[in-house]
């Protein structure tokens, strides 16, 4: 079977390296040997092995009938979105990592793979090599999802995690952290929580088996953050994270990325660095959880290659996908209930006409004094914090 | 589409229940309803709403053509096998939740059911309802996984989590485990280590490709761990863990079930109660956990109802699993290499004259010397053990 991949970025070059590196143990797993026979990229590679195999025309790939499964490790909406779905039109199927574009078009493009009697596979886009997509898609299948919380974003959890074990300000740990590599150089979509975003919008989509639009979610990033919080979390004895979350609730699904403080009995506190874990809780199942190298070269071409060997085994079969372009209205998030830390410039006084009942922190910065709240509505509390007028800070309580 | 259960235990109760609570999203995911049309046990259940569908003789289920799907929950590898055989053999497709029956005979009924054209399935006989066997055989397909370490027990789980909390014996923590019914009457397949066995060789299995019989696997319980254990565990930081492991080695596999000490920031650490967690090292995806209820009436059922959807979906085709009959000769666990930490009647001279440099613990018990050795293979540690000859205890170090 060939095989072609659209982008020789990252994750393109480290799909080509494990189809390498694991040829003899793919190839019996998936039935037959996996050859690449087209990058497409816009650039050459001189002296790379895959040098004879750059194309820049989407087309050639297109019009060859002897590739049956594309890689697309593009990124962005477009034109990744234009070539995989002339792909899939031309009955090839399609793997991709891309979470922009599964986000925005994976309903459209699991219907037109369905049409076509094809497959389009998307493990890798969320949660890098951790086994989450098809887990929910072929595992979770007995259960009503209740809630999925999930450290998706690598970025954003080492730097938390660093700025937690040594104390730095947000700004000297993002420089760190871009020298590192696990930041870009322009770094908006993981730290304003961009990235966590679609991940979540995708896996929301799953479980409900609706579009649902990343628009809608609710986003908070990590830029807020504070060497000042970090205090204050370990105060309470709890670690910051950025959290994924959707819920069903009475209405339908409601969901939310914001950093939580979460207590040392979480499941997901002990999450550091750049792994990734999927906290999901289901009616008959309970709680389980998935944990992994949520992002990098290898792990993610993993999952990649991964997808090619169950569509290697699906050459003739659509798996089918749950997931509709009927799009579902979200709860609005101004129900969602939590407690709530929060640093204001006030006094006790001011804090317990307007609070009522909260708990102070051992810790307090000078000129300002943390509490938390009891707990209450997105929108009480907005309305509250509000009233009181002097808030500094505000970082939800993970229960 | 009918379904029969064939054993009316609390897992096979279980599956009727979770069949029932989840009726309307499983029959979506299924793309048919799904309905109990007989439960086999030697019992009747009067006044049970399937009391009607019982039926005592397996032959009316092989010859029903209606029934499609065969739910094995009887437990034990006789008269399961037989049944189960048959049930293949008349063109049905079954799932069990039974590790004796898969470690046994999991590689014949998977060959049976290819020959058949149908499914065998069993993602219930390990982890209970933890996805593993599903994604060992469909996510993790594109890794030469090199070692798989798995809390796989929740009875010995729970026991050793409260003998930690609470500082109490081995015998008062089995009477309140029996108590709960976390524990059975006779506990020996949980405590002597024989169940985890059984899952380690199921899971060794999928790896490699080749049937692992679970006899060839060393496997220690925990019966001799004791409250002076866990002082020392504490002692050292480090908790007492039933690990099954197996790991790829020059020549093969090697595979081992004992409890071990496992530091804090080991991933297993935090795997409290009756929880089960299953990690895994691939060679390109690097570290996965996979985390959940690893047993308990609904979870597992959950499981088993996964594979009837997973099975619905796939009536006509055959999902081939890589388990050959062809057995694999594990390599001589004599030659895992860990540190030992080890109680012994001796003083330091005797000590160091044996095993050269160790550490000693902080914690002594009364008449006792408390030591780690350096890394060193079983066999070597086995013989300078019956050197010293007053070894009273002894637990392998997690790294």
């Amino acid at each position: 079977m060939k095989v072609a991949v659209m982008g020789y970025g990252t994750i393109g070059s480290g799909v080509v390296e494990v189809l390498d590196i694991n040829r003899d143990s793919i190839a019996r797993r998936a039935g037959m040997p996996l050859e690449v026979k087209y990058v497409l990229d816009l650039r050459d590679f001189p002296g790379d092995p895959i040098e004879n195999k750059v194309v820049h025309d989407y087309k050639t790939i297109v019009k060859d009938p002897e590739v049956g499964i594309v890689v697309e490790t593009m990124g962005g909406v477009d034109p990744a979105y234009t070539f995989v779905k002339e792909m899939l039109c031309a009955g090839k199927h399609v793997t991709t990592s891309n979470k922009a574009l599964v986000a925005e078009k994976g309903a459209e493009l699991i219907a037109l793979a369905k049409e076509k009697q094809v497959n389009f596979m998307f493990e890798a886009s969320v949660g890098g090599g951790i086994p989450i997509i098809r887990p929910l898609n072929s595992c979770l299948t007995a259960d009503e999802i209740e809630e999925i919380t999930g450290i998706v974003n690598g970025t954003t959890n080492y730097m938390l995690t660093k700025m937690t074990e040594e104390g730095l300000e947000f700004d000297d740990v993002l420089k760190d952290a871009q020298a590192r590599g696990y930041a870009e150089k322009d770094p908006t979509a993981d730290i304003e929580g961009y990235d966590a975003c679609r991940k979540i919008a995708i896996l929301t989509s799953l479980v409900c088996g609706q579009q649902v639009d990343f628009e809608d979610i609710y986003t908070e990033g990590i830029t807020k953050i504070t060497a000042a919080d970090i205090r204050y979390a370990d105060a309470l004895g709890r670690r910051i994270k950025l959290l994924a979350q959707s819920r069903k609730v009475k209405d339908g699904y409601v969901a939310m990325v914001a950093p939580f403080l979460l207590p040392e009995n979480h499941p997901l506190y002990s999450v550091n660095d750049v792994f990734n874990a999927i906290f999901v809780h289901g009616n008959v199942l309970g709680d389980a959880m998935f944990y992994g190298s949520g992002a990098g070269k290898l792990p993610t071409a993993s999952a990649v290659v991964a997808d090619i060997v169950e569509i290697a085994k699906h050459m003739d079969t659509n798996i089918a996908v749950e997931w509709s372009s009927q799009k579902l209205q979200l709860v609005d998030s101004a129900g969602m209930e939590h407690r709530f830390f929060v640093r204001a410039h006030a006094n006790r006084d001011e804090i317990a006409q307007i609070f009522s009942a909260v708990t102070y922190t051992a810790e307090a910065e000078p000129g300002e004094i943390g509490f938390v709240t009891e707990r209450m509505s997105e929108a009480d509390y907005a309305a509250k914090a509000a009233e009181l007028g002097t808030v500094v800070g505000m970082i939800r309580m993970a229960d």
